[in-house]
């Protein structure tokens, strides 16, 4: 099927009109708007009237597995710790019917109302809950697989080292197909920071896994586990592959351009939520050591917290406004961390605006990129793998 | 003219259906669901399907005047100072012809379409506009002031001390009716902190004027500020009617929780527009004591910075969000900054959701306060002195 998305300007180049011609899931052509003719009966169009062109937007980090979306509203406990967090939900998430494939996919179909076209999200795989988080993600990927890409990481929320079992079903998520592997706090956590990681870069080596794992250690120890997943990624070969996300550590004065550069020499690219009042990584200075910064939603509506929609363009306004950046090159930098950047950290071949590209478009109210992030409009049309899948903020298509 | 709101839950007391009974502007009744009866002509009847009513939104801290809302794309340079962001702006808003009446009613009509029905905006005053942008304002109030009540405080942005000439325009601005004079980093801005402070308490002495004083001033320098202005709050005699804007002195952690004592003992109002990355004042530790809390917009699209649409709903949750609270209670405070917490900065009578109260409020589709300000979910219907003003983000009367 074809498809003509008509007058839009492209993100990257806002001052063209252009229509956008898509074919088998790929853009063919980017013509000058109002040349390309009406053609076969077959050939779709879509009229952007002007809207400025997002490529699809890349949700990097979340945990859709947790999700109460669409459920009832559960009061939140507001205990202290990640360590408590994380005991309030194993202690809670039975109670809730959690993983539920009903929230899940109310959340995914949100998130693809909102423009997001690819995902990785962080499965909670422990003792308790086995695989059925596994499980009941990827049957919600099967079903929404022509809208959108979900990508998992079997993720050892309670502890790897520390919560005996958890290893070997890592082990067993990605023998069932699951591309990347997560680690958790090393040192709180797991209270076993070199052993965690060796056993992350042990398997990540023995299947060619990725990795990815959650750091909210910051200062001095935040630092030093940076450095020690610098080295590992160094001497397992993995520059490309190892994702730190959260990444408070990157946000200690001290280390900060050290880390960055240590980042930048083995390859490591980080992922952030902006949530909260978490410490942020630096949108500049990551750019400028030409560090891989992506960005996510991390948890929507669950145990951990109430907040959250699934809105990337929002991130990204998160993302530069805790960076305080105000130029246009601070919110591209912004916009680049909730696409382009997300797309290199999941691996994604084809990703952009240009011809042979995979056909995931946005169309929003906007004079430019810039003006998309600080302004957060509402997503006026959203292609996805060449076909128009949600209008003003639902699902056009059936699923 | 009589309105009903029919079937609508009450911000707080959310567990039951009642329909609100509008009269001139004021709540008459309120009774349960489906008890009122259809009565004259002329009574006007909406339909809330349960949604939540919150009270009018209040945005305690705007700066419309400055605002390039609706005008065009304005790269910011990305100044990194306080005092380079005034020096850009002198600059510039002539160029751009600020302050722009259009402008400016552009941004109000959203403001009100956001379901925000009383303003304090902090409008320019200084030898170069003169008093152009309060009279701008002045305008604008006057023509929407059947929808949003507008108040100015005449604020010497530029300085006071500094700024020879300043101080009598602001006492000119006092005598045309503005009720609030504004004050800015008296020790970095104007170097002079003691005689700002006294020029501020002097003149309101004199004229019976409040006083909100911009203060960016953090750690051991904005506590001693802090100090200062409790100190002449008390000798003048002005509980109640001194705020202190921005407060970042409010972060540091050493002095905090002393700062926070002496602002109750003075009756010193705090109001915070948890913008950027700003040292946020502690919602919680603030409640305890019983101090103030009101929340604003700050600048809008402006030459100081790109984001902002005058949303106090997504501003709750911009002040939940950097105060990482996570409990209703939490997320029900951060919302009383953005109502009654504003309305008491403002000295606003009859505020509420009571019988005996002026009849301004916001519907909205949420379960409870918590879950308005954890999702923010789009105004459905906004009334405003009785009258419903707004339908689903869009103005529906003419002004």
């Amino acid at each position: 099927m074809t498809l003509v998305v008509d007058d839009v300007r492209l993100a990257h180049a806002p001052d063209r009109r252009v229509s956008v011609v898509c074919d088998d899931g790929l853009i063919v052509a980017i013509e000058p708007a109002g040349t390309v003719p009406d053609a076969a009966a077959d050939v779709e169009r879509v009229d952007g009237h002007g809207a400025l062109a997002l490529p699809g937007l890349v949700d990097a980090h979340a945990h859709v597995d947790k999700t109460l979306y669409s459920g009832p509203w559960v009061p939140n406990p507001g205990v202290g710790t990640v360590a408590e967090r994380i005991a309030h939900e194993r202690r809670e998430r039975e109670r809730f019917g959690l993983p539920s494939e009903q929230y899940v996919s109310a959340l995914v179909e949100r998130m693809i109302a909102n423009g997001t076209t690819r995902i990785r999200t962080h499965t909670d795989v422990d003792p308790g809950v086995g695989l059925r988080g596994i499980e009941t993600v990827a049957r919600v990927a099967e079903r929404y697989r022509d809208l959108v890409t979900i990508e998992q990481v079997a993720f050892p929320q309670g502890g790897l080292i520390s919560n005996p079992g958890t290893l070997e079903l890592l082990e067993r998520a990605v023998a069932l197909g699951v591309p990347t592997i997560g680690g958790i706090d090393p040192a709180i956590v797991d209270r076993a920071p070199t052993v965690q990681l060796d056993a992350l870069f042990d398997l990540a080596a023995r299947t060619g896994c990725g990795i990815d794992i959650h750091l909210h250690e910051d200062g001095s120890l935040g630092a030093w586990e940076f450095e020690e997943i610098a080295v590992r990624t160094i001497a397992y070969d993995m520059a490309g592959r190892v994702v730190i996300s959260h990444a408070f550590g990157i946000a200690h004065p001290p280390t900060q351009q050290r880390l960055i550069e240590r980042l930048a020499e083995a390859g490591v690219a980080l992922a952030t939520a902006a949530v909260y009042d978490v410490p942020m990584p630096p949108l500049l200075a990551l750019d400028a050591a030409g560090v891989t910064l992506a960005c996510g939603s991390d948890g929507i509506r669950d145990l951990w917290g109430p907040f959250g929609n699934g809105d990337m363009l929002q991130r990204a306004m998160h993302v530069a406004y805790r960076n305080s950046v105000r130029t246009d090159r601070g919110l591209e930098l912004a916009l680049r961390a909730a696409t382009s950047g997300g797309a290199q950290v999941l691996g994604v071949q084809h990703y952009g605006l240009d011809v042979g590209c995979v056909a995931d478009l946005v169309l929003v109210d906007a004079r430019n990129a810039a003006e998309a992030v600080a302004s957060v409009p509402p997503r006026r049309v959203v292609v996805s793998r060449g076909r128009v899948v949600a209008v003003d903020g639902a699902l056009v298509v059936d699923v």
